[in-house]
């Protein structure tokens, strides 16, 4: 589909409350553990995480950077793309998040959906469409995702901070579930 | 956009557990209530609600229908769509959902993407797009949501089942909210 080389490949999501399935979609898709007509291991080398600005979004934010630094995923680089909105509340802000996620899709790129509100997924994935990437959703169990909002609580900044900057004083992949399923969708 | 009689203009709705939203989005697009570049009143004679085969969400499609039938909206044929599933678990659900919506819109339709599940939304809004329609949301309070949620579980299978004929012997109008905003996002 598209005429780059698979090493630029980047994985675009969209962030709520909940780190966990920003990084089970990477590695799921990394590993080719998804459900595909024919999945393939996707070599991405940059994740972007499209978020609003409010505070329990960007606590997520930082505990998913500290996940990828001590849970497998060193080597990515992980870029947050904060926009100066809480949440979608009007169409401004629908147009506005539509055309920045837009902007930072490539053909061929993955764009998932799975975190954020109902208008934010709904805006990726038009964008992803206008820009003929892919679209990819991860499903966890109920009891899994309550338990991770449950431990995240348990964090302290300042530990946060050095997980993010990789080092990881506590165990960060408690936020993580191996059950969770990869789908690609388009 | 379309050639057909502004008359024959259908709201195609996913439903989830909850069945405020779906009327509250036929109220003001019907009523010109709702934002765009340039809100008109919509006419709408049908309804058609997708919904899967979880009990919750039959339980919230009878009380929707109740709603109508005492709450404003008598005149409107609402059709449910009921698939087989309790839910989007696989890439084959999702595509199943897609396609079936795909196969009820007619190009200026609105597509409501306000219930159900994330992969719902999603699968709705790119078969909207497949077929030029438009794609709408209402945004609730988080308080009033919460509220009707409660309210919810007060009413007895008989009296739904009398208010689904028209025949209103309690007030279902309290599962709806006057705060609801709804947007005209495509």
């Amino acid at each position: 589909m598209s005429a780059k080389s698979p090493l630029m490949v980047k994985l675009v999501s969209t962030l709520g409350t909940s780190p966990g399935g920003v990084f089970e979609t990477f590695m799921n898709l990394r590993q080719g553990k998804y459900e595909a007509e024919n999945p393939v291991p996707v070599d991405i080398k940059e994740v972007y995480v499209i978020r609003t600005s409010d505070p329990a979004v960007e606590r997520a934010f930082r505990l998913l950077k500290a996940i990828f630094a001590c849970c497998g995923g060193r080597e990515v680089e992980v870029a947050g793309i904060p926009l100066a909105m809480n949440d979608i509340n009007t169409r401004s802000d629908y147009l506005q998040f539509r055309r920045e996620v837009l902007s930072r899709i490539s053909p061929g790129d993955y764009v998932d959906f799975t975190g954020g509100r109902k208008a934010m997924s709904v805006a990726a994935v038009l964008a992803a469409r206008q820009r003929e990437a892919h679209v990819v959703t991860s499903i966890i169990p109920q009891a899994d995702y309550n338990e991770i909002q449950s431990k995240m609580k348990d964090f302290k900044d300042e530990d946060i901070l050095e997980g993010e900057n990789g080092r990881c004083k506590v165990d960060f992949c408690v936020l993580t579930s191996r059950n969770v399923k990869t789908i690609l969708l388009e």
